[in-house]
């Protein structure tokens, strides 16, 4: 089989299982069944366990002394810190673009996707297309690890984008139903356009403060849900494996 | 078989396996053997796979397209970066100690680590030992990664600092023949000292600074033997895979 | 005549003096002559003869080579870096406050002037009472620099606090005109409360970050009313005086 | 009389001023005859007064309610956040003309001194030869200031410089005579030179830290006299007047 294929079919075991993990469909603390997973998600066996290694490296799942893998109990501390991890990165990788110089074609991709994600907020939440939203912001996030145009970078901030609920779009889903996180994006997309003038002045130590600001949104938003309406944290996909412990 | 002897069997399949790529007996880009290793190193299969897997995600292998592994040609900037990110997550991680506050068993270790460091080093580089100096020090790095009290935090800091050259005793073994490098482990433990006293007192900005430029010696050390004496580049075990471009 | 009346005299006259240079009715580079300002303001000599010397150490006035002082030509860079030296020293002031742990008394009168800053703003820029903004922002500024519980950190903050329109107010008195800057007062208050987060969870590497984040506000609002809108530069007292050059 | 002539009588009387303080031959609290005074130094009652009101401003001296000036009692404290102050200033300086770019001319100016000064230190403490290190090394901070190329940092960094023992140089007439603070003056160098090295990489953020770290050292070096050894304390000039209060 050719590794093109190979990887293909583990990235799709990756998502799927992943997906499934924060659903909450699992317990924490449940042993998964390699079997009954693999007929559950329609994946083989090789693909399985190579998704189950990486999600145990996630944080997701951890091994079990007695073989195999089951879901971890994730705290609100472990997101709390993994945040804090992502947005440590995401500020290392924009103050080495600042200080190195970012390529004028990856700063153009910024600031286009800057100008759509404008687009997506139309001029009030009522307007904004959420959907659109998060997939550029996506998009944004990761031209921002690459900016600095070191492949060690990138891979390191694309590796911690992955910790449970760490990613920059972790907590957009659910902000359909929340107001108080609807109107965040707003305040995100301020400081997405204050990234992108203080890499092009070549401010790294604003870029690096901003990141990590802008890190804390993401924070601020697990907070409101975990603390003030915990009805509304099952409107996040994830939220739901996260214990208040 | 136990989870626990599989574990063992895949950490020395992982030490055994990142040591031969790092001796430079492997050519950059030669394409690894599964069999041929799996009998040179005397290991079975199944952690040999999940050795390689993992060098990969650290940056010692690569994939080929067409299926199996081969050693990834490491540049000077790759290890640049690898170092920077080590001193970056390091950098977080005595932050977070120094702003929640560090445990004072957890502290009482670090002090001691350093006060036996002192010893190792002796009065001046002549009395330095070497051995000592190296193990110790790898102690007091992982011993910082985790004075935030946060797994989280403690497991990216350990993973960070197995990044290609990139962890605190890289550079070390070669140190014996280096005097100029051997004389930086002075410099190298009166940062030890003020990491310790900025975290006491909870002076966060100060201790993720000092961690940051502590990380630098690494750099400079590397700059010295890549730079001015390509010779002794191959005292130091790991140099061998690192191409200057 | 004793000491408190000379230094409320003085201050009387410093206040005046600076308010006549900022208003641009004194061209820049023309020179003070005692006697006709003294009459002018109504303020005897000598204070005026200190307010003088104040007011060059504050850059708004230059001592003539020949004697006596005339109006500085006060540059847009001027003020972009005397706001930078602003929010470098409020940065350093709440980090320490962060660091060494503020007074519950003093934080209970921040938290205390953020409230009474949402009241001043209501609930949207229609309804925002700008005066009342205005002094909140001006007490909640001194109270933060007090914050370390530092006399010499208190003085060096209030000092910068002068530097030509540095100051947190500066640009307050034309935002009842200009909708852009408006708009910013919401930006502003939800650093405010920020920062006062930040500084009570020990985070003092987060607290300056924001507090020289806070000051880009004011820079960002100098950028819009010089390059955008020359005509609404008029509407803030002191920018009459600042040339484009 | 020439503007000139005035302001160098007003240099002239500072000087001499800020000395006698410093040397402790006037008790802290003791008011300030300026008859006296002025007889005692040769210099007349006007330029007198202006040092007596610059000294206010730098915290050597204090206002009585009832008219005229005293010695202030400096206390530790008071040091310790004049060289906080100092390095915070000196950090801001240094990420300017790093995030700026400084003119090549200045960079070469300081490269220069960094030479001199390697010249003055010898090869070992017994060889430093201190007057001229003490110069060099006053010139070369004066030239961190200026290097970001504004005239409000090089000001507000000069008048920082003279806050009560914040100065570069403040303990270093003292360092003859203590053999642990003889030995910081090669780490010191080792700072200068990461400095200019950070600032000509643009590295802002690390050009900061090395500042406020090489700060460090100075409040090291107070530390160290007052707490161990009282009697060097003596050496220093302004130690004197400082209380451990």
């Amino acid at each position: 089989m050719a590794e093109l294929e190979k990887k293909t079919r583990f990235m799709k075991a990756l998502m799927e299982l992943r997906e499934l993990v924060m659903s909450g469909a699992l317990e924490p603390g449940q042993r998964l069944s390699e079997v009954a997973v693999s007929q559950q998600l329609g994946i083989s066996r090789t693909p399985l366990r190579e998704a189950m290694a990486r999600l145990v490296e996630e944080g997701f799942l951890e091994r079990i002394p007695t073989g195999g893998c089951r879901v971890r109990q994730v705290t609100v501390a472990d997101v709390v810190d993994s945040i804090e991890v992502r947005g440590t990165i995401e500020g290392m990788a924009v103050r080495l673009a600042a200080e190195r110089g970012a390529a004028p074609g990856a700063l153009r991709v910024c600031h286009d996707l800057v100008d759509r994600i404008d687009e997506a907020l139309g001029a009030s939440e009522a307007e904004t297309d959420f959907e659109a939203y998060a997939d550029l912001n996506a998009a944004f996030h990761e031209a921002l690890g690459a900016l600095a145009g070191s492949e060690t970078v990138r891979r390191e901030h694309a590796r911690v984008s992955q910790l449970p609920l760490a990613g920059p779009s972790a907590f957009l889903q659910g902000q359909i139903a929340v107001p108080e996180i609807r109107r965040s994006l707003f305040v995100a997309q301020r400081q997405h356009r204050a990234l992108i003038e203080a890499i092009e002045a070549r401010e790294g130590t604003r870029a690096e403060a901003l990141a990590r600001e802008h890190a804390r949104l993401a924070r601020a938003n697990l907070d409101y849900l975990m603390q003030r309406d915990p009805d509304e944290a099952g409107a996040v996909p994830g939220l739901a494996m996260v214990s208040a412990g």
